[in-house]
């Protein structure tokens, strides 16, 4: 369980209502999971917080359920169950099949082990990256 | 500089030489960054990890330029300097533009915090969420 | 250099000027540091980290310079060198002594510890901290 | 359960013992927690946590509640489940309420996005943040 | 429960017996654990890190208990559990005793604190470990 | 430079010193590495980590050699650029070839490969693992 009180519909303020509400209407859904109701002891960190996840959710210049992906390596790499279990199943139902996720993990696993590589050998960036490849 | 000496062209076995002609021919280029170069001092992981990248970044249920984004995202998550600025290269190479790479940022960011915020008041997984959402 | 062009405040657009405004106004100083520059190549990351950042970091019901301190913890932790210096700087200026930082050191030093002994003995949890000590 | 046995009480040595009872005087309980019972196993070790967990949390330039706040911001970084939950029940035994517990994470949560940004960017350090605002 | 189903040698394809089999005879053991038969969803995901496993953990110019040590202390600092436990499994058997595992974590307590204290302080290199104390 | 003002030996109190002497009696050299300066600005902490990483890399049932190579790969976990280049040196001063150090990275890669692959697919430990393999 939890270090706080989830604070469950019912028992909530109508500002933390409202938040839960959006989240329930943008995802077209009837419920809303742990995490929410986890950080709405603090109503304000509540509504920041949604309010980022639906801005870098919403359609843009990358498709969500590459967003979703992004965000299962990201929880992979930090080691938080919970997101990468909830963000498997979001992306599950956003269209990733088991060969993308497989595909993803592999992804996941060789740049962790490049990484370390790079790091270990302490290996000197080439010229022609710095910047990111950036034009100055 | 690196911690061991970095292997040059000229300098090379013929093994590992044949591994740089790969990584060159792969890529189309004519030159070999730094990061083979060190690994190069163990013939057999050289190879061993070029294998493991050219899989992992050839076309298949994932766009290739979404799995550089993925290198990014896991990168930044690990703090690689070197793997950073090599990969948003080789992703604006594929055609990543200053849009995609700030979604991109924006998404990091997000999933760092929001993982840091589960973590922080150790949420129980919703019961939906199991095993990624998989049906047993 | 950044992997983006930093956005000068002279060829900043009117919402991207308003942010960098409010971020003076608020800290009272001239000059924006290069953080925000960076991330106003996408305005709404601007806006949005901005609106978090001072959110969090207003009087509330924890003190200014513990906040700085948090941020330099968890800096370190994350093993950021901007954000180790940046906020070092910051909490120095909110009159944070030489004998402050070296204890908040000893601190971070000494958790790091504890925490990769606990994980490395795999120690399980006393059923008296469960749920952080939260009476049900 | 743990990787080791853990050393009750009963069974310890009396160099261990003399820890368990350091432990159990200074922090006015009866008992001793699984953490110290796990590193046990080598009293060298054992002796020394304890002597640096105890010089670090005793009274100082820094406030005992903000040490604890300290351990668990490092904790949650880190992804120690242990820690997160003891320094929580630590931190609530020494007055911390809700509202700064979700102060704390606010922070915790908006400090693990700004460190990923800022590496995301690989944004350049400003001059005046240069060893952390230290005078030369 | 995995995010994937698992694979179990019945129902396993020709290509991902073999590496089941390659496994069971490389180790003498006729089993093959959980890790494989989850990335057996990608066969070639699983043959390729098993063929990595199999070089680094092969006798060489390190000890293979050695080598086992190592993987531990990785896998501490990463967090990973099944990797601590199974890892600490594979020492013992190859002859790890409780006393060489208490020095292990001695060392990895140690390390992580004395690695957070450099960071934190953001210590210079000194000239003479430059290159990791190479000669150019 | 550091966050903070090294304590030079011919600026050090009598208790700086005395561990100052040690550091060097102990590692018959006749200088003091910056990290030591660094944290000398606590006295207390000086003493304290010396103490520690004194004991802890004395001879013991590990290997000194195996200790310096354990701590190059917590240190390249955690992507501490001093502790990578000055325990790699201190390693090869121990005897540490280019075919060791090469083998060590191929360790660490591959483990940070497994770590990221177990939690990514959130592999399930067998029973046969659990306690570290360790008989209850």
């Amino acid at each position: 369980m939890a270090t706080i009180k989830l604070i469950e519909y019912e028992a909530a303020s109508p500002e933390v209502r409202a938040v839960y509400d959006d989240i329930m209407a943008t995802r077209q859904i009837d419920w809303v999971n742990n995490f929410w109701k986890a950080i709405a002891v603090q109503p304000e960190l509540l509504r920041r917080t949604w309010q980022g996840v639906k801005e870098v959710t919403a359609p843009g210049a990358l498709d969500p359920l590459v967003k979703e992906m992004l965000y299962i390596a990201i929880s992979v790499t930090n080691g938080c169950e919970y997101c990468i279990n909830s963000h498997t199943a979001a992306a599950r139902k956003k269209g990733m099949t088991d060969e993308m996720l497989s595909e993803l993990m592999a992804v996941v696993g060789m740049a962790n082990q490049t990484n370390a590589l790079v790091t270990g050998f302490q290996v000197e960036l080439d010229e022609v990256f710095r910047n990111g490849g950036r034009q100055p």
